[in-house]
């Protein structure tokens, strides 16, 4: 069986010129053990709910999960494994979840497949506290992942695995490849950790190191690992990089390169497989075969679904409801309250209050939705009556609140990237939507499990408070200058940069309901006032007239648009007024999203910004972004903040409605 | 001496009513006992070359630095502290090099402050194997960190600390201030790490627990710490954020708000410091002061260092250079001659050979080059025959080459962040330019460091390879395609994304010549044809006509421009000569670099894109980067990349000759 996935592996590598034979190969009998006697799926239904989930972490190695997936009976023809890292093929070069029946999630970037993981296993012990009920174990799983020593390198390992031990995940495994090669050759020089001290530390139970290519040894670990009552547990198993191949085994030179015609005709002796490339006989893949097995694990949870649905149907709906991402049936009203409370109230308050006033009601109607902070809770508002803070008690089980409410709010840490990766992790796994806090500058150090969600298209919220100079005296290395421009550059992300209440409801309205699209929320630190508005259900078009010059007094059409955002819009109003007096007829338009306004209609999109008139954009932000929409000039900030207090700050770099007017002023000439 | 550092902290905050007094209040006991009896410096020469270097990576205490650097004599008198994080004031909200003399590193943005002292520790390890001699200790200098939680949690942390315990930086001490609170409360929910057997792991020396208010206690680890020969040492202090305040300590209020008037009146009766507010009696101030002491030292090293000239003056002046960040006097001469080869052999060659071909050159003539990637040696070409691998014995002594020369590239592992701010570190600490490369879709990974090095203005390299879908069969997780536009968003950072050898030789030319800049240099996987130019000169403007109607044959003006980077030129001057057949005759502007070329004066930039002529973006990479230049079209990628071979990825993303005819022909209508 482990014979298959190397052939498999060096031979589809080999036909694609490109590939990394070494991790399949060296893993092989380790996927031997896991997936033949202890892996729950079914190969006929990749979307069982209560099937263990696997992820491989070193996603380089990704022939390993295409030949385990072909070879115990996913839809995923051996056509597919001929055309590996072809156009249009179902085997890209890194495993893509949507791609490929069985992916679970896409990995590559090293370090965020495991924390993904330690989502997943979050999720499902949630999901299984929140739905389980005595006799009834609705939610029961494991969550697997193979990692190799990049993963261990990266620091974002760190903060996941020290979350997962702070959980106490018993039901996640994660099994090591130790073969002691990275790209660079030999890690001695580079990599001297103890890491099974290292998981120690965090709290998880270790296990070995056991010989990776014994796999009686790795079957034996990983009976002991599903026992843990408490703790995750870290599987070491010594492998050899590339095991087989007679002269690349235990080399560099295996990891990333085909090996070779030469050299796969001496692996193919070496390890007794006569088979052509691409051919597997019969008794192979009945060895392989997980289609009966997975069918009658489906079968019996399905009967035991049945009877809990019976006992507690309405539980049983929500569950499936939320399995599949589908918002309550009543969201459109839930939303409409949420909007229109904002557009009554009116409230002058930070945008990051107002956040917290939208999630204060969202949260109270949709248990779905599963908060946290990187440790700014306080300043991110993420936290509502609703949410009470996930802990677990010393036994390993979730905490419940006095009325029998599980936590809702998660306490990341100082852990961006890690909390970032793991909302991936919850939202790949499904039952909640993730939502999470810190400061926008720090999205720096989340970017790319940013750019994954959307490379994933998973429904992940972030929410990015003290979103520009406003933030005032925590000065340069808090103030976002680049990250609204830069957010909106990532395709697919949803970035809305709300002005006040009504704007930020929306936001939240549309990113709860935007189901294959994460969204960024920038909210302002400091209070910003409301601005009128007859009509809230045009900002779910991202951009729109927010003031003609009609509402300052002045029967003119329009000579110039302002275009603003966030904080600015308010200064784009005081000199809308300004100029009224000068007897200057401008438009306001407000732009709280974008990414959401480019996707609308040309015909929309010119009724808001008409061709001929002149465009001046107002942001805290590098002015860089704003020339696509043809402004004639653009009030930005090109250069790094200051530690000042933020009005002296606006003031300072020139978001006055004074600099404002000048520069309307200047474009008109007059 | 530790009630004054209370005392200020506390009344500075209040003043400012913004700002951090838990951690100065809970660390002042600790930084008595390092400043007072251990720190080597001269508070009358912040740049004495050899003084310890001290890093406040819990930024966010910076009134505990600031109360610091005025007691013991720096430049820095009291109304500065009056005018805490007031603007362009000395004393911004979290500490600022450039600013304030004897900071040494700007911190705030967690973790990345003990990772520039791992590379400041390097840098200094690196420098005494190369320069010191027998009997002339000419450097010997010790590293000292405060971090706390968040430091640890962040996983940037796991990076760097692994790093310095394979590197065994001996003369690297890190004191933990280890009070049991971040921001969202007491951290035994979300951070159980026990964190002595942690460092442990990565080969640190762990002292403590000791008590953080027992001044003799933390004496007495320091001086143990010192002793250390072959390991990096982490000194775990117990203390009370906040100390000193009898309602305020021990809780999450005390590190970010200020205490409030009746507090503080509470606080100045519980610590005995009955001054006013600002208020240092002449005795306090007659403990804290170092300048004699700094001055004893200094000018005993200045001694030992006179001595050193006297003996070995070549190596002196080399070292007094380097120190002072000047490059070779001959460096216009050496730059020329890159330039010129590579104008010369008019190779095809892909731009990362490009640039290893430039560093071939300037690495065997620029001994302070200082190299590195994070795993990816053989993919990013960052090694030459000039920079051996650095290796450090089981002693801890730098391995040197059979012909005496030590290591000067660097396996950082797969630690992307880390990397970036162990340059930082070491382009702060002086000696060495640092270069590091990595995957361009992985600077996602060290973005903040970036962004760092540019708020901080630092020479650092960063070569960033694989810049496009032109990578090809890896897939979109390692495709770049906002990479390119996000990095040029971040203030004082230069990015260069050249068409060629001659292009890729001038980019490094810059970048090692701008002294207090960072460059980022995206460079091609694939191959990519020489350009021919006549003159090389002008791509130091970053921007420049590259070719004319006329030479393809067209002697008519131009009616268009095509502005493109990178892999992209040669598809541009395909297309101009495609559209020269059609009698249509267009400019090729090559643009390099768009930071550089947005520095130029008015007068060249509409030389080089006259007014009057519409223009024609192509870059593969998203597109509304480009809308700057008052494009009239873009051809650009605004959706990830796809798993297959680069040639497809071309094609079927429209990046070919055709469709950019096609598009100059829309756009002239003909």
């Amino acid at each position: 069986m482990a014979a298959a996935i190397r052939a498999l592996a060096m031979d589809a590598v080999q036909a694609a010129n490109s590939g990394h034979p070494g991790a399949p190969m060296g893993m092989a009998d380790i996927a031997v053990a896991l997936w033949s006697r202890h892996l729950r799926h079914n190969p006929a239904d990749p979307a069982w709910v209560d099937r263990d989930r696997f992820v491989l972490s070193n996603g380089h190695g990704s022939m390993l999960i295409y030949a385990l997936l072909h070879l115990s009976g996913y839809a995923l023809p051996m056509d597919e494994l001929r055309a590996f890292r072809q156009l249009h093929s179902k085997t890209p070069g890194h495993p893509e979840v949507g791609i490929t029946p069985g992916i679970e999630t896409t990995t590559g970037p090293l370090g965020q497949g495991i924390s993904n993981a330690v989502g997943m296993a979050l999720a499902e012990k949630l999901l299984a506290a929140e739905f389980n009920r005595p006799g009834h174990a609705l939610v029961d799983h494991r969550t697997y992942a193979f990692l190799g020593d990049g993963c261990l390198m990266e620091g974002i390992s760190h903060e996941a695995c020290a979350l997962a031990g702070a959980w106490k995940l018993n039901k996640l495994i994660a099994i090591y490849d130790d073969n002691g090669i990275s790209i660079d050759g030999q890690v001695q020089p580079w990599f001297v950790d103890d890491t099974p001290a290292r998981f120690k530390a965090y709290g998880w139970q270790v296990i070995g190191p056991v010989d990776g290519h014994d796999v009686d040894a790795v079957d034996a670990a990983i009976a002991q690992a599903k026992t843990s009552v408490d703790q995750p547990v870290l599987i070491v198993a010594k492998t050899h990089i590339g095991k087989g191949s007679p002269n690349r085994a235990n080399t560099a030179k295996a990891h990333g390169e085909p090996l070779g015609a030469e050299e796969i005709a001496k692996t193919r002796e070496a390890i007794g497989w006569p088979h052509a490339p691409f051919e597997v006989p019969a008794e192979v893949y009945a060895a392989w075969d997980a289609k009966a097995r997975g069918g009658a694990l489906q079968a019996s949870w399905q009967q035991g679904f049945e009877a809990y649905a019976a006992a507690h149907p309405e539980l049983a709906e929500a569950f499936l409801r939320r399995m599949a991402g589908d918002l309550p049936a009543d969201f459109a009203e839930i939303a409409v309250e949420a909007v229109g409370a904002a557009h009554d109230k009116a409230e002058t308050v930070a945008t990051r209050k107002a956040s917290q006033i939208a999630l204060e009601h969202f949260t109270a109607r949709l248990p779905e939705l599963l908060g946290g902070s990187a440790d700014l809770t306080g300043s991110n508002l993420t936290n509502t009556n609703s949410t009470p803070a996930f802990r677990v008690d010393a036994a390993g089980a979730v905490v419940r609140t006095e009325s029998g409410a599980i936590g809702r709010h998660i306490n990341y840490g100082v852990r961006e990237f890690g909390m970032a990766a793991i909302m991936n992790g919850v939202a790949l796994h499904g039952g909640y939507i993730p939502y999470g806090g810190t400061f926008l500058t720090f999205s720096d150090y989340s970017r790319n499990a940013i750019r994954m969600a959307a490379l994933m298209k998973l429904r992940v919220i972030h929410v990015f408070t003290h979103d520009s100079i406003g933030l005032g005296e925590d000065g340069p290395t808090h103030q976002s200058v680049e990250h609204a421009a830069s957010l909106r550059l990532i395709p697919g992300l949803d970035v809305w940069r709300p002005a006040d209440t009504c704007e930020t409801a929306v936001a939240w309205t549309l990113a709860l309901a935007n189901k294959h699209r994460p969204s960024a929320l920038l909210l302002s630190r400091q209070n910003l006032p409301y601005a009128p508005r007859t009509d809230a259900d045009v900002i779910t078009r991202g951009a729109y007239v927010l003031a003609e010059p009609s509402e300052v007094g002045l029967d003119k059409p329009a000579k110039a648009v302002i275009l603003a955002t966030g904080s600015e819009v308010q200064i784009a109003l005081h000199a809308q007024a300004a100029l009224a007096q000068a007897k200057i007829p401008v438009r306001v338009v407000s732009l709280p999203s974008t990414t959401v306004f480019d996707r609308q209609d040309a015909a929309y999109k010119s009724e808001v910004l008409p061709p001929k008139l002149p465009r001046i954009a107002i942001e805290a932000g590098v002015s860089d972004f704003w020339w696509k929409y043809g402004c004639a000039a653009v009030v930005g900030l090109d250069s790094f903040g200051e530690s000042a207090p933020a009005g002296a700050l606006f003031k300072h770099f020139g978001f006055t409605s004074e600099n404002l007017v000048a520069t309307v002023r200047k474009v008109l000439g007059k």
